[in-house]
């Protein structure tokens, strides 16, 4: 074939490779299908996976540009053997890579573009129906977000009683599930959301277990569980924006021990060509974020004041996915006003970690963005979006913790300093600053949304007078 | 003499002896006095003290209606063996006597009248000088406050630099304190305004030490500090509405160990006739609230949801002396706006506790309430006094704590439930109740101050609707 026949795949894109194989038996079983890549002397060996109807895929994300080659292996031999090349182009004007941990605290692309995680949680989102998942596509088209909570398996809750569209397996005969059967069509479906939300410059942090069901699929014992981790694994980890989060509130899975948990790490941590970041979420009590395949920690907890100390403590990001929603249901973590959120948000930015959204208004439908998604009707986003681009402008090496113990302060010593003061109302702050910087100091009124400028300048030893009133942040960087 | 001469006091009042004695050498440390008051066959002990020129006193609570003999006990000839007698009569209207600890977690004086505390903080105000002494009173007329911190020695800190009118001790030739002589003008100011407070229904939490000293009396040694504590229980527990607070943030004071803090514990409990309540307030780290000595626990702290917890650990009734002032000065401690000081108030109510108030604004002349006293400046205590109005309408033998993990409750179950949402906003809320139960349900603005019926009747497993609004209490009572 002639050589403008190759195909282009941009960086960090996804090639895929279709072959056709057995149908017969269960070739979910049955059936290994790899490829490997190489790009000069390097080669990257990826899982496929069986996609229904005899059709075997392999995906793979390229993360250099120029020729790849590719050849694969399978136990059946219409499988095996097959190869091909394709080339690695420029990656177009959005796509910055997968986010990757950078200096210890912080995120970045793989293009090095710094990534501040806003993230927001609608759990059962990709679960709706068409309409309903198009309406929040359309939602997050203009909200703040660069990070959206999703669960593979649908959702058993209070507010989520009904039905999803697909299934992750087939039936038996009986009716029973067949957790030895994937459901292709389930799959399609649900990439092609994370797909969409990529396209939408949104990471998605995909949660492959969770507590809150009726089907079963919490309780499939360890062989299915692993095998379900290494499908969606082979399936989904082509996609650039994909980020493993092992459960939602793994510590009410009363199925699954520590060891299990484990286990899917290590599945992963193998699994994964890209190494794309991989946490798990707590409901009471933390996983050991410290062991080595944890990536960053994905923390639920109201008190973002220990922010600084969850740093320390495992020197990885702090990303709180959960601090509670902006709403009015009947519950504690459900009925924040929007200006509890935004400072819970802002509280744990100025001690160097990310705080993300969630929202629980009752409607006449009870469509709660928080699992369903729909449309946002509260106060905080417009607030998340200001705090975003507060940290837009801010180094982009990431900021470090600085807080005092009646102050959270995050940023860079003798550059640039973003102070929060929370629901305190001081009349005047005294700045310990180095005596060379030479500060420019912006008051920000946090709810309200303006920056004010301070009178004078921030350097050394030095007293500013503040507005007086609750939601204030300082930000003093160095002028010029 | 005629039987028409004999003094009447009022029950809870107080019986003053004075007697003429020596002056010469130091009677601060050589004269013993006491005198053994009888009621029947019943009697009690008291000590008396030295007040400078050859005068000497015994002050004597009588806590029971009729004829009352005395007779003093001395080392002097002089004042040994002077009897005497009085007849104790009913008490004034707003004279309810000693507060002391009931029903495990709650308080009232001594004729039962249940005592809520509502207590302010003016460390120093009794060091100011009679105009600014005599504003706070004229203040304290129309407040809400039922219990005044205040400490005995003057204080030295930020927005306290100037000199006390009158020092506890005399100098010596060389200028330094003689820790051994008393200054008996200084003992009568504050007594004054102890009794000032008395006549205005207000409680005086004296505080005995505190770490905020320039002049030596935070260090003065064991011997010193238990001579100036026998010396002022002498002096002031036969005023009724003293409590003893044995410090401030004991925990910042160097200069003395646990076992000091003990001691003193054990010399009130041997000294003060009246069994006045005694507690100690610490900084960071509780003292042990649980020795016997203690009878309520005085708390530091900003985490009011412990509220609970804390009553079940040690027992006793739980103060939350300083959770925070409403303010705007450059400490984390002094800045919250009204409505968390509010909200950390109800916090605590609403778990069968009592929060303590605190004032620190700036203002041309620097007289912060929180140690100067002077005037109130904040939107606090206009909604801490409809607090109380709800509290004083609550069962008197005080409310247990029925709180749920997401939201404060205190009552009597079966009769009255106090519930308390904070900064949560729900729309509704799902309530348990005991099926015979027929209550009214009425929500409460706390800040707007307003009380709106509920529709229906609460009973049994009901929904109450509510205004999805923050700081909404809603208090359920057994109709009829």
């Amino acid at each position: 074939m002639g050589k403008q026949t190759i195909p282009q795949i941009e960086q960090w894109g996804t090639h895929e490779v279709a072959l056709h194989g057995p149908s017969e038996g269960n070739p979910f079983l049955d059936v290994r299908l790899s490829a490997t890549f190489s790009h000069g002397h390097r080669q990257v060996t990826v899982d496929g996976f069986y996609d229904g109807d005899g059709e075997y895929r392999v995906r793979f994300m390229p993360d250099a540009q120029g020729e790849w080659r590719f050849v694969t292996q399978s136990n059946a031999g219409g499988l095996d053997g097959a190869s091909g090349e394709f080339v690695c182009t420029e990656p177009s004007e959005n796509n910055h890579g997968p986010v990757q941990v950078t200096n210890t605290y912080h995120f970045a692309y793989a293009d090095g573009t710094p990534h501040r995680p806003f993230g927001t949680t609608c759990y059962a989102w990709a679960h709706q129906g068409d309409a309903l998942e198009q309406q929040t596509l359309e939602t997050l088209r203009s909200a703040p977000f660069n990070k959206m909570r999703m669960c593979v398996f649908p959702k058993d809750y209070e507010f989520n009683r009904n039905e999803p569209v697909y299934y992750p397996f087939e039936r038996t005969e009986d009716g029973d599930w067949d957790f030895t059967r994937f459901s292709p069509g389930f799959f399609r479906h649900f990439e092609g959301r994370v797909g969409e939300l990529r396209d939408l410059g949104i990471e998605a942090d995909v949660i492959l277990f969770h507590p809150y069901d009726r089907w079963g699929f919490a309780d499939m014992g360890p062989e299915a569980d692993d095998r379900y981790v290494r499908y969606v694994v082979a399936r989904l980890s082509a996609n650039r924006n994909v980020w493993w989060s092992l459960a939602n509130e793994y510590d009410l899975m009363q199925s699954k021990r520590m060891a299990d948990w484990d286990r899917f790490f290590r599945i992963i941590q193998q699994c994964d060509p890209y190494q794309h970041l991989r946490s798990i979420h707590n409901w009471r009590a933390f996983y050991d974020h410290s062991k080595p395949w944890v990536t960053h920690q994905s923390i639920q907890r109201k008190d973002l004041e220990q922010t600084g100390r969850w740093r320390e403590l495992h020197r990885k990001p702090v990303v709180v996915d959960e601090c509670g929603y902006e709403g009015n249901i009947d519950r504690g973590w459900g009925n924040l006003p929007a200006w509890e959120l935004v400072r819970r948000c802002w509280e744990g930015a100025a001690r160097g970690g990310y705080v993300g959204h969630g929202e629980t208004y009752v409607n006449p439908d009870n469509v709660l963005w928080w699992s369903k998604g729909g449309v946002l009707r509260g106060e905080s986003p417009v607030r998340i979006a200001f705090l975003r681009e507060v940290l837009e402008d801010a180094p982009a090496e990431g900021l470090d913790d600085m807080s005092e113990h009646d102050m959270a302060c995050a940023g860079k010593a003798g550059e640039y300093y973003l102070m929060y003061f929370g629901f305190r109302q001081p009349a005047f702050r005294q700045l310990q600053l180095p005596s060379e910087v030479e500060g420019r100091g912006e008051s920000m009124d946090t709810g309200e949304m303006t920056i004010t400028l301070v009178e004078g300048t921030c350097s050394g030893e030095c007293e500013v007078q503040l507005p007086g009133k609750p939601y204030i942040a300082l930000r003093v960087s160095r002028a010029g």
